[in-house]
């Protein structure tokens, strides 16, 4: 197996100009957990039964593509969102200025397409163009969120949908673009990209649950983030969409308070709980679970399969 | 010959999320010179003797991709900048904000490679790396010249190099690409790069030059606005390097003063004028120029080489 952290260590940023590159540096080696990497490993290893090693170097661009893009997406986010922290260090835009973190970032996108260029060539139009729509959907995406903020109507549809850009389309690509250079038939494409699309959704859903009913210990962030900053989660789309007249008023009321921190999580909270929006979006999480496993059964059976299976079971299960 | 602004005009931006893709609209339509698309393909109907419909329909895409990347990296320079205005209109910064220019720039660059995937797939992967290439050098340019804004000591090779990288890689790829495209051979690639480097370099210049000596009733801005912002230009680079010590005292004087703009224009002129910097780079102009017009007899001589000489010699005798 690959060691994707050893292989993005090996990428050499000291060139120059040192005030472009090194931003890049300092953020590709603060961490995360390198999921799309290494779900386009996993896919690949599916798909050539573990074997085959040349074509996990052929794969190995095209992973490190898909986390340095990653990464060149959280660089800007952090501009726009104004956040001051990323993976328990100062942000680029924080540490340097705004400036460079634009600039830094916008070679990190170019740097994405550099590695991308080095997928064997029979294969690069198909897995550039998948590349490109990939990177559409993400921006398309950080657009919905930000409209979504100003509207009053978000339906549960419209954020599948959001989320499914901004955060599935790199998952379902990650693994497609794997398993494609890798050899995989159309029908394996396709359940690969499924796989990626339905755990991308589960996990953001997951994600939306766990802000509010996580536990403080092992979550990692304080808990009610999401409520105190009015954000348009799975769960309050929920509630304002089954609440009635009243509830929803006394709901709206507590959006419309920016102080009483505490006791605003409180009350939503209590309102969520009322209207078993947690419960509703377990089920939505559960069903988006199942499509991807369900996927899993048109793939060769073997390890990274099973390592498939496992990684979904883990997701619906973890603490943070 | 393709209408380069029709086609332009041809693309479609009447896309969801609007957030996301007016601001590309906005900027892709307010003109400019179309320079990059231009000169691809010209490059493209030199090769091909000005025949072969087919080849320049391979090359529009590529054009069209050099041409929206460079909108791209205006829309980010101008919030890097700070630049009200750009084209006579208002920047997407001031029109809308800050972070619509950051991912409306970052789509637009995506933009740029969408075009990019249409170029032919054998002739795909090396395009592909010249682009990523010519992209880094931009973003790398664009570094050293923040960069030079804090350094004392700037050489004339050090500043050539940072508008090789700035402006003039986009020209030499945009001639390269189009003309591998169009077929041409490996020398004819590399005459057509190298007349793209030369003439940028020598346009650069001529900027520098215009922007003291021009005359105002043509030139289009105030005269002087390099001087007054202290920009390291090939004049005052020049200017530094070759005055003697009481000379460097009294223009480091005048870099000092951002208050007396008239009379600091005035001054920084009549140093310049004792110094003949007009002339040393001048000098330097008619060197690229030459190295650029030489390059043409290794074309095929026809009417788009024809065209490349007499843009060479309008650029030389251009008031604005």
């Amino acid at each position: 197996m690959i060691d994707i952290n050893k292989e993005i260590a090996r990428l050499d940023w000291n060139k120059e100009p040192k005030g472009l590159y090194e931003p890049i540096a300092y953020t590709l080696a603060s961490g995360g957990k390198r999921v799309r990497p290494t779900l386009a490993l996993i896919a690949a290893e599916c798909i050539t039964n573990g074997g085959l090693i040349n074509s996990m170097d052929d794969v190995l661009p095209a992973a490190l593509a898909l986390e340095v893009f990653h990464n060149f997406t959280l660089m800007h986010d952090d501009v726009m969102d104004r956040a001051t922290v990323r993976r328990g260090r100062e942000t680029v835009h924080v540490k340097w200025n705004d400036n460079t973190a634009i600039l830094s970032g916008d070679q990190m996108l170019i740097e994405a397409y550099k590695l991308l260029a080095k997928v064997p060539a029979p294969k690069l139009p198909q897995v550039l163009n998948w590349f490109n729509e990939m990177a559409t959907g993400i921006c398309e995406g950080q657009q919905m969120d930000v409209d979504f903020e100003h509207m009053s109507q978000v339906t549960v549809d419209d954020y599948m949908k959001m989320i499914e850009l901004k955060t599935s389309v790199l998952l379902a690509n990650a693994m497609r673009i794997g398993g494609y250079i890798a050899g995989a038939t159309s029908v394996q494409q396709e359940a690969l990209y499924q796989y990626g699309l339905h755990i991308g959704l589960a996990f953001q859903i997951q994600d939306d649950i766990l802000d509010v009913y996580g536990d403080p210990k092992t979550f990692g962030k304080a808990i009610g983030g999401d409520i105190c900053a009015n954000k348009k989660t799975a769960l309050l789309i929920t509630a304002l969409e089954t609440a009635d007249a009243e509830t929803k008023a006394e709901l709206l009321q507590w959006l419309m308070d920016t102080e009483k921190k505490e006791e605003k999580i409180a009350a939503v909270t209590k309102i969520y709980n009322r209207l078993s929006v947690r419960e509703a979006c377990e089920v939505i999480m559960e069903q988006e679970m199942a499509l991807a496993l369900a996927q899993l059964d048109k793939l060769p059976q073997n390890e990274a399969t099973e390592r498939l299976r496992v990684m979904a079971e883990q997701l619906v299960n973890r603490k943070n």
